[in-house]
């Protein structure tokens, strides 16, 4: 059986198919990917990465099972030699990464991975899909943060999401960049994510009365009384509220909160506002769910609206304003040789690279330089080892830490970035080096650089 | 340990708050949801049913793991008499869909669930999960297919998919929906879905020559020779493919096609297949990949670019134009009761409903008539019954069969939606008897409809 979170063959196909051609023909030396974001969509001043620890328990446990090999062998295009090859393959190689949490821009490698080509070849898809994910719901989740830092922001979106490792993985990105948690259970055990639940229409419904429905409700749950208004007549629901809060408050329940989850949120929210405070509900919170994403925030913010928390869904989960990130994981460097793909529109910085991030006094980020490895510099290096021989270089970081280390990173970011906007762009410098190198391997008039010195 | 795909912690948390309160005040009656799209995007003229199968298979293996139910309880959130029930839980109810690949519009219902309130409850946001995911590729997939009908197209989606899962269920649902298979390998396995492969820029980049590299890949996979030409420069490239033709032809090895993947795929499709015809390789086909979609492949049609095939990727497995449906699943019947949420803007036609489809003299769809089940009508009942107590009515469908089906569903579809148009919109008409029903409900004046005559 095929495990469809953990199977070898999540993967394309060619990368098996070239790996068929590398191993007859002996190309088994060392191989440098990196992986990065060509542009940033035009609705991003910045990214946020994430998905690493995936990546890391990835290439930790890739194998090929006896199931696996018997598949490919049926489909007659792998010869024996090469099954065998796939039966011990394992990934052996080094990862430089930034940290997960960590902010960056267009043309900077937040990955790279060093390794014998078949391995760092194989690894491309699962890679890809692992790291473009998490970190394009990382990004916009940082920027639901940013337009309402003091807000309490929970992930609504498993419906929406593209099938289960989708629901679980976006609770994770969006936690990592500062929402409270999920409403996802899965989350919970699977990350330690805080969970998050109100109630649904359909209780509402199923109760002959909607204060009956109320009742019930907090009676069973006392702990986390939530209640939905807006079934039928959201005002009055909120009379109801506030009849039911002082006869509950005497059995030692506490109405936490109400949630509206349709019509104008805003007017809806300050009408409900005034009339618990008329009953002297202050503590009584507001949250609103329903195609919220960080413009309706930003505006309900600036507005003073009286929501005190959201419930964010679809728009986080499917990224609906930039539905993808046009990233790649690019071959830079083969059998110590930099490597250059010149592509009409598509041509990369060559060879290994390092980014170098510089702050201003004030601790916000002034610009980064995208060099060559072996030109040090000063500033903060942002990629650093995490993988050494296909194992872990240190322990797996708890996601508390990398949630704190992402709201630092967010501290740092230029004022203009925090609003949302694109303009002026953060500063991303190519380097004279790396400059010299592309351009000595676009004269080289050859179709690659194999007349070029040996790097390292 | 959590099974990512399987869990039945693949649920909203206030699921369970709701259950536990159903649990305790005795609401385990019939309840009655239905599963629909509110309204179609923009982009979207008609969408393709899909991803019932993953939702039999879920509601027949759903059950709560004694390691699942020890994290429930540590929560604290849970009562004891409440976590023992959710140990015998299984879903024992009667589901009724369209099977997919029907064609279906706004407020249509694609599945209605039928059992115990709190099983029909719980399984909401998996369902959900399951329904949108797959619906909303399969309807973006039958675009492309018919904006070129006699192409050759294969999902290339995998790493720009969210995750694993939805990696393996956007290849089926585009298989479904007519695709020729995809790149990824799991896909094969899981569903028998066809895998095709080419070659990576890495590959070309990773030896000291193109040529060496196209020959290399040649001779190790002889049966599958689609070879890269746009790592440098395409036309240079398609010359050495004419080159290397006929030596490999001595040797028994069919050049079958190139690959184009960066630039003006039209112009380079051009370009190169003038280079291949004047020596002679008018059976080398050429392949385009890069930012493809229907529309550009409408383009390229009614241009009549001379490319045999398309990689479609990112706007395949992210629905890129359309990044998501307003879909929902609602109750509409609880204890015999029609039930109606009227929150403003989403509120729903109440009861349990038939979907009829009417057809010209010539077989293409004429319109659709949405009613209550008992108000039999003519035409083609949409809905079927595919689970009763919890087990599947019917042996699982073979895939190739949904799919002979999904392509006899997409000649039915009248010309203008064919041109990937939305005007004039297909005709769906609300029965008489559905909008008694719901003015009925609106006239009790009340919560809810507890005076109404029970029905059934």
């Amino acid at each position: 059986m095929i495990d469809i979170s953990r199977s070898a063959l999540l993967t394309d196909l060619y990368q098996l198919t070239m790996l068929q051609a590398y191993r007859q023909h002996g190309q088994e030396e060392t191989a440098v990917f990196e992986f990065f974001v060509r542009k940033l969509p035009e609705q991003r001043g910045f990214l946020m990465a994430a998905g690493l620890e995936q990546v890391l328990q990835y290439l930790e446990e890739l194998h090929f099972t006896a199931e696996e090999l018997q598949w490919l062998a049926g489909t007659g295009k792998f010869n024996h030699d090469f099954l065998d090859y796939l039966k011990d393959l394992r990934f052996r190689g080094e990862v430089h990464a930034m940290a997960e949490g960590t902010l960056f821009f267009s043309d900077e490698p937040i990955l790279r991975v060093t390794a014998p080509l078949p391995q760092a070849q194989l690894v491309e898809s699962r890679l890809i899909n692992l790291l473009h994910f998490q970190t394009m719901i990382a990004s916009k989740a940082a920027r639901c943060v940013l337009a309402a830092p003091d807000k309490q922001l929970v992930d609504f979106g498993f419906r929406r999401a593209h099938g289960a490792e989708a629901g679980v993985l976006a609770a994770r990105a969006a936690y990592l960049a500062g929402f409270a948690g999920s409403a996802t259970v899965a989350a919970g055990p699977l990350f330690g994510i805080p969970t998050y639940g109100t109630m649904a229409h359909s209780f509402i419904q199923a109760h002959d009365d909607e204060m009956t429905a109320f009742a019930n409700f907090a009676a069973t749950n006392p702990g986390a009384v939530v209640l939905l208004i807006d079934t039928y007549d959201t005002e009055a629901a909120a009379q109801k509220v506030a009849a039911l809060a002082p006869r509950l408050h005497q059995r030692g329940i506490t109405v936490k909160g109400v949630r509206i989850d349709s019509g104008d949120l805003a007017e809806n929210a300050r009408r409900v506002r005034r009339i618990l405070d008329q009953n002297g509900l202050h503590d009584v919170t507001i949250f609103a769910s329903s195609s919220v994403d960080e413009y309706l925030i930003k505006e309900y913010s600036d507005d003073l609206v009286p929501i005190d928390g959201y419930g964010i869904g679809t728009h986080l989960d499917t990224s609906a304003d930039a539905p993808y990130l046009d990233c790649a994981y690019k071959l830079q460097e083969y059998a110590g040789r930099p490597r250059r793909k010149r592509s009409e529109g598509k041509s990369t910085w060559p060879g290994r690279k390092q980014v170098y991030r510089h702050y201003g006094d004030n601790g916000i980020m002034l610009n980064d330089v995208v060099t060559v490895v072996d030109d040090l510099r000063d500033g903060r290096p942002l990629l650093q080892q995490v993988m050494h021989d296909g194992l872990r270089a240190q322990p797996e970081p708890s996601l508390t830490a990398l949630r704190e280390y992402a709201a630092q990173e967010l501290a740092s970011l230029p004022a203009p970035l925090c609003e949302l906007g694109r303009e002026p762009p953060y500063s991303v410098l190519i380097s004279e080096s790396l400059r010299k190198l592309a351009a000595r391997l676009d004269s080289a008039k050859l179709d690659d650089a194999y007349d070029l010195p040996r790097v390292q």
